[in-house]
């Protein structure tokens, strides 16, 4: 390609709007224009990006024995009222009339669609397994789209979906799909990690994420540097302290804390760790009847050590919370605690409340929690002495670095990362929501085992770009580069032998299969420097009069300090040897 | 491919609700499933033939130096509201409203959007010529979707828009369009016509729509066999007739035609040739004043020979009717003639009507009409004699076979055709409606000069179709067959021989690039071979234990009669011999 005949719109300036690296850079260099809120054009030169990772998606997945297809952007609302997502999906479902009245949807994914296609199409289980797939776009009418790419409405997505005849099939499935993305995300050549995912009520561990590293990433990451466990935050379990817990040494005290509503200011005053405090978090859970009117309310007292964060989806998954909970009201806290909170604690209750103990407050000896009284915590606490014996004791908070592995190989780390991909096994969710059935061998029908596998196709560029951008602007990894090499001629309307040089060597490129191209604009040095450091193009040849004297050109990859001067003679040679296979 | 590994869904038959030959096979041919009216999945088998004609068009698109993005499917409605026509378009154009009630449509094409990026992308002459183009859905929500992809709700269209300073640039873009989609068409290996079309408003000559030639097309395509004139039927000129108008020989007779009101009727009753009776038409026009009501009509009187047909675009340009016509009722009828129709003529009106008359009428000697009075008609009426001479004379009538060639080399003829691409010339119809301007080597804003040029990427298979198929099936041209050969081995579970060649043939056809498929799902061979010729893959191999055992395999095109036998050592050299270059 040659610049004077692609649209370069390098910009000085980004958007007020844009929060993130990422959105500034995309912008910045042209990549992408927002059209309204999480609506973008993809600029040419942001879309050569995407049909590189694109490229490598269908290639991989194809590889993999996945069959592509395309499904409606617009869905007829039936396949989705059948479902039960058409009512149960929020706002985010975006919801169409067409002009005869009739409900369809803008997809945001494609299961109902796909189990319509399995339930005509795949009739027997000889037809079986079968991994359909599609490279499409999709929408969700997020309430505040942000960030560029990265939270967008409008995006491309990659959904795959596999039918097999039972749960070993489905989980077989699953693995060639998680070992198809290891080897996509090892293409792009970027950092990621494959975690661990909660998956849900159905349970199981067959649920992963691909997430790209990035300080700024919306996620932790939790993983073990000396094996191979990573898990994101709301899967990482805590496991229970090893020792046991040490006997009583002080008594039960109350203490004024006036105006210490938080542990963090019970701890500064009393001059104590933090871990030594324990927080009191209140729950309810409401009873309906049929009409769904709330006939009853539970309250539930849960206790973290100080320095610990509640994890919302273990919490989720303690019998009797498992079914939705809520936080308490004040006046349920106050009906039950006889306290405003910043001042609660299981000690001195007005009402019974149900008590669950993260497992690493069960075993704490003299610890520090609220008195129940405006003003007052009590110190020395020890359970069985102070109160009772905890009853139910589990898992709900998040881990922090240093905890151990749950594999038992070490200690956890935590990194920031961006969700870019997604596997997961379904079971018969929809097969069973939409009666999908196949004729097994013995003759019967039965329900599709299924399994869902995403990529955010649009999402990958502003995660390669949250990892790798430096001050000057992007830089990608060869693999999806709008261009692998520019050629920067500099004075090429004044030198004939420069424009010459520039002009042979990007054929040469060019036929060797290199994605190449030549700056031809005439822009000054500066400013076409500037342009290919924000673009990101990852090699850059410089082609100058007074380097050609001397039989050389300037190479310079996007992350090198400096330019090398090479020989003319020598620089196919030497751009090949350093690309990234 | 292996087609194990594929989705191949057959059925023996077609929906009930396809009513013509493209939509039964594709079909039938697993290429497409319908998911509601006008909105199809695409399948497997389909999706290829997509993505063949894509990447066509993408190729030559860049190779005419146009430029690829991506324009959103989902638009906020303010770009449509700046060039108005969120208000003029009909209920083709599909609104939604997102969650925070604002106004979007999904694309029908992309000129706002373009036009948009344009005018923030563009702003300087040294940044033009320009064309952005992009393969992208598309959905019109049209009133009574059918013919499957022929007339679909949700389709893939190429849209690309160039970019000009001036007039003379825009025509040059265009003309590049013009050869680009020539190419295009050539590559696709299908009969075609490029014919001039109706320019609409902007006038001139520079639109041409690309018919793909099939008798089952919904257009009329005129044509001249000895010159490259071609153009549509709205287009197409009826040249005045070259001789002068005979002079009278019959007397002005008041002649009864007693329940005969059809030119047809009244010829078989006097025992004439149609070609001398005269048709009349009645139209009116209204004058609106600023509320938009009606405050005065003129009726106009229309006259056409009795075997034309009136063409209602060049009866839209006739001077007075340009402004928009309606057909007048029946008691505007009676209050002019004094007569209900059937039976109407220009003589003897009770109220004056304005008078167009089509060049053929204009020069007709003794012609017959009707008399202005239930089952009467007038033979023998003469210009001049009967009547006053025409002053309005027009080409208002379609042409028909063998009329003369308005380029002066021959006699038209006509045949049918199906539109799958548009060049189109649009002028400043969208820069001047959303003030898009660039700066001008004068330093003057300007307003660019742009054109529009489309091609319907999934209306093209079922055109292809159309022209292609027999009773068993699709025939596709290599370019976009969804496999160019297949390999059918017989008895390849048996024969270990057969399993072999076949493997190895495959293996051979791959490595040199053949879009190939091996058919090793087992089926028998008549079933096999019923498939592959309703899917309609050009060229098949089969290999048999038999011929083997003489060094023979059997090729057939899918147009060929018969198979022929060929060494097995020079099948490969056979096959590519038969490939179309």
């Amino acid at each position: 390609m040659k610049a004077s005949q692609f649209l370069i719109t390098t910009l000085k300036e980004a958007p007020a709007d844009a929060e993130v690296a990422s959105h500034r850079l995309m912008t910045r260099a042209g990549m992408v224009r927002k059209l309204g809120a999480g609506i973008y054009n993809y600029m040419p030169m942001g879309l050569r990006v995407i049909r590189k990772i694109e490229a490598i998606v269908r290639e991989e997945m194809n590889r993999a024995g996945a069959v592509e297809m395309t499904m409606p952007v617009i869905q007829p609302a039936e396949y989705w009222q059948e479902s039960g997502r058409f009512e149960k999906m929020g706002p985010e479902l975006l919801r169409i009339k067409d002009r005869h009245d009739r409900d369809f949807v803008v997809q945001p994914t494609s299961e109902e669609v796909v189990t319509d296609v399995a339930r005509q199409e795949l009739r027997s289980y000889k037809q079986l397994p079968r991994n359909l797939y599609q490279i499409q776009t999709k929408f969700r009418d997020e309430r505040r789209p942000r960030f560029g790419l990265m939270r967008g409405r409008e995006f491309i997505m990659k959904d795959a979906y596999s039918f097999d005849r039972d749960e070993a099939g489905a989980k077989a499935s699953y693995q060639v799909m998680g070992a198809a993305y290891r080897r996509i995300f090892d293409r792009f050549g970027l950092r990621y990690r494959a975690v661990a995912a909660d998956s849900g009520a159905i349970g199981g561990d067959l649920s992963e994420e691909f997430q790209v590293i990035a300080a700024t990433g919306e996620d932790a990451i939790v993983y073990c540097p000396h094996s191979d466990y990573a898990a994101n935050m709301e899967k990482a379990e805590a496991l229970a302290p090893a020792g046991p817990r040490p006997a009583p040494s002080n008594p039960l005290v109350r203490t004024p804390t006036p105006g210490k509503s938080t542990c963090a200011e019970v701890a500064a005053l009393l001059g104590v760790p933090l871990a030594t405090t324990v927080k009191s978090l209140v729950l309810a859970t409401d009873t309906l009847n049929e009409a769904g009117e709330v006939v009853k309310s539970q309250v539930w007292l849960l206790l973290l050590r100080g320095d610990h964060d509640m994890n919302e989806v273990k919490v989720g998954k303690v019998p009797g919370l498992d079914q939705g909970y809520r936080f308490a009201t004040v006046p349920e806290i106050e009906a039950h605690f006889g306290c405003k909170p910043g001042y609660l604690g299981p000690i001195g209750l007005k009402q019974p409340v149900k008590l669950v103990v993260d497992r690493e407050v069960a075993v704490m000896a003299d610890w520090i929690c609220g008195g129940n009284e405006v003003d007052v915590h009590l110190t020395g606490v020890n359970w069985g002495r102070d109160l009772p014996e905890p009853d139910q004791v589990a898992d709900i908070r998040n881990v922090v670095e240093g905890d151990p592995s749950p594999d038992g190989k070490g200690r956890l780390a935590i990194e920031r990362g961006i969700e870019v991909g997604h596997v997961f096994y379904l079971g018969t969710k929809y097969s069973k929501g939409m009666n999908a059935t196949f004729l097994d061998e013995d003759g019967k029908p039965k329900h599709f085992e299924m399994g869902c596998y995403g990529i955010g196709i649009t999402r990958l560029p502003a995660a390669a770009i949250e990892q790798n951008h430096d001050e000057r602007g992007i830089i990608w990894p060869d693999a999806i580069a709008p261009f692998t090499v520019v050629v920067c001629p500099i004075g090429m309307d004044r030198s004939a032998e420069v424009k010459a040089a520039a002009d042979n060597l990007y054929m040469q490129l060019l036929n060797d299969g290199v994605d190449v191209i030549l700056d031809d604009r005439g822009e000054r040095p500066g400013a076409m420097f500037a342009d290919w450091e924000l673009i990101g193009v990852p090699h850059r040849i410089t082609i100058g009069d007074r380097g050609l004297k001397a039989g050389e050109v300037e190479y310079q990859h996007r992350r090198d300090s400096a330019p090398t001067a090479v020989k003319l003679a020598d620089i196919v040679a030497h751009v090949k040897g350093r690309l990234q296979a």
